[in-house]
């Protein structure tokens, strides 16, 4: 690439933020800001690349009044620099003054604890969206506080939340909400199904086709491929946006030998019968060109139920795997892994300087793998 | 009375709530709680007497996005012992992160700071309220936890704020949010009129008319008559309500010697031609069984115009004045004051002792004056 790319990475929040801070880093070293542009010397991404984040929703809930969007806000406050790094998500010096109160007057969930600090964001969004703005532009009004030198898309602006079936006492099943399911549980509940709630209505957020269609390159951050990258991808025609466009589509395995890199990733893989390893997600996501199962989500007999059809997608051109799994991505190559170039190099970073090493064998794989 | 009485108040916020925890003082010693019975020996009212606050809710409104209601709040604050006493308003230990960050966000009104505890006050009552319970369950439900030790009622259910109408720059006239020109402009805002936006619509909240007919007392808490006895008079049925019931109603004036006791009464009354003083005050609410020159508020010309038809109202058997409007009022009584039984005694009140007394004297001058 000569000039700065456009780069659209679909992303979850706390991964996908970590990811993202890392390949902006990469970026303001090989493509620093011009001389005199708006971002030259300030906060944001500081480089002429333009990078557009589309998170995922899927665990974007009501609670308390309030609409709480996990995922946007962790990649909000991660990039803005207003994120707890200690904790790992929600804001620096937070405290919880007014969740108990909503305790004491039994309104929302004890076991999810909304900070001082980011209920000063929640309650400015859920104002402007009933005052009926979308949700991409209470994004982009948020944003305009924090400056994420990115620009961040939600998925969609519709409700499409992400709901887990799980067994219940009586020898059936029941539906709980993924936060109730992931915070209050901690995944601990065998999943059996994720279902995304309504996603048969709902549609991109404005620019998300456009920024799969017009990037340079698309890259899936090494997010949950189930709850996070799947449920992006079950808004009816993101799929098809990334199995179409021009450029090149490459993933970051957020498997490293058989374990998850963080969360509970592989409680959900499970669920939806792929194995935890590299090979599996990879071929989960599936090669570019190949024969495609059917279209993720939408009119399908079984829409919104989560990787019901996610095999044989068809979606990636390059698959980035760590170093422990080289010998297993190379085996798959003619197997599993067909259409799909990989690239191993150690995944686990802790620094953003090791993020950003990754991102940018991301990012090479890419130039190597035109469809 | 030789039973506990049942006592129904009309109030404002910060004053009405120092009035009524008086009230409660007295009532705990007069008649206090039986043995065995709930309100032995637990936080609360303490007594066998029944107290109904009828509060008014012209003053609440939807900031950023949650439903506020001041006077209930102020009410509800201070007898469950969880008000600022140096303050006078709002919570004790109150901070302000989140309002900090709404401001950030260009959200709500950065003159008008929400606590973060009293946020998680208005946070659950705008849950609920979403959820489609009306305002007096909502308020049963914050009631629950700091038992105020009175049964405390929105004067209405129905959003029926109070809007100041004030002149503007290009010689013409425009409203604005009663707290905006209170809080904002400290009433500096010469008045020209005061409105309650779709009072024609609004109907008194469950319980309201009963704690009126039913009562043994009623009382006007020493507020102001414009903006909170006048609007919750205002509400379509109650003033009817005070007309008819068999209970004696007295009012406890809130200008002493042509001054407020607090807050800025003044500025309300001359907008409405009343004024300031006690003798003016109580002849604005005027006495039972004499003929009125309208109903409040429903069906006429004008209506939700505060103060347009209150002049004869035809409200009061009895009459409370400070000391020095003593000769004042009793020159009266053959006038303005013509029906109304008027007594004098301080009305300064700065511990509780001394508004106990107030009240009581209040409730002997009901005594006196049954119609």
């Amino acid at each position: 690439m000569s000039a700065a790319p456009g780069i659209a990475v679909l992303a979850g929040g706390v991964g996908g933020s970590r990811f993202v801070r890392g390949l902006l880093h990469g970026l303001r070293a090989e493509w620093p800001a011009a001389a005199g542009s708006p971002e030259e010397g300030m906060p944001g991404s500081g480089t002429a690349a333009s990078v557009t984040v589309i998170a995922n929703t899927g665990d974007d809930l009501w609670l308390a009044g309030l609409r709480v969007c996990p995922d946007l806000d962790s990649i909000m406050y991660a990039l803005g620099g207003a994120n707890d790094e200690e904790r790992g998500w929600g804001r620096r010096g937070e405290s919880e003054r007014v969740s108990a109160e909503l305790t004491a007057y039994g309104v929302g969930w004890p076991w999810f604890t909304l900070g001082d600090l980011d209920l000063g964001t929640h309650i400015a969004r859920s104002s402007w969206l009933r005052d009926g703005l979308p949700l991409s532009e209470a994004t982009a009004r948020l944003c305009a506080r924090w400056n994420p030198g990115v620009t961040l898309l939600p998925a969609t602006d519709d409700e499409a939340e992400t709901l887990v079936t799980v067994a219940d006492e009586a020898g059936g099943t029941r539906q709980l909400h993924f936060e109730e399911w992931w915070v209050r549980h901690r995944a601990a509940l065998p999943a059996l199904a994720f279902t995304q709630n309504n996603v048969e209505r709902a549609r991109p957020a404005p620019g998300v086709l456009e920024a799969i269609a017009e990037a340079d390159v698309v890259l899936f951050a090494p997010s949950n491929p189930v709850v996070s990258i799947g449920t992006i991808l079950g808004i009816p025609g993101i799929a098809d946006a990334v199995r179409q466009t021009a450029a090149p589509v490459v993933g970051i395995s957020p498997i490293i030998g058989g374990a998850v890199v963080r969360g509970m990733a592989d409680a959900c893989l499970s669920a939806i019968g792929v194995e935890t390893s590299a090979v599996a997600v990879g071929a989960h996501y599936g090669a570019r060109g190949l024969p495609s199962a059917g279209l993720l989500g939408a009119g399908l007999p079984g829409a919104g139920l989560l990787g019901a059809d996610l095999p044989g997608a068809g979606l990636l051109d390059g698959w980035l795997v760590d170093s422990t799994d080289a010998a297993a991505a190379e085996s798959a190559a003619g197997g599993p892994l067909a259409g799909i170039r990989t690239l191993a190099r150690p995944l686990w970073f802790h620094t953003v300087e090791e993020t950003a090493a990754i991102a940018a064998d991301a990012l090479a794989l890419a130039a190597r793998s035109r469809p």
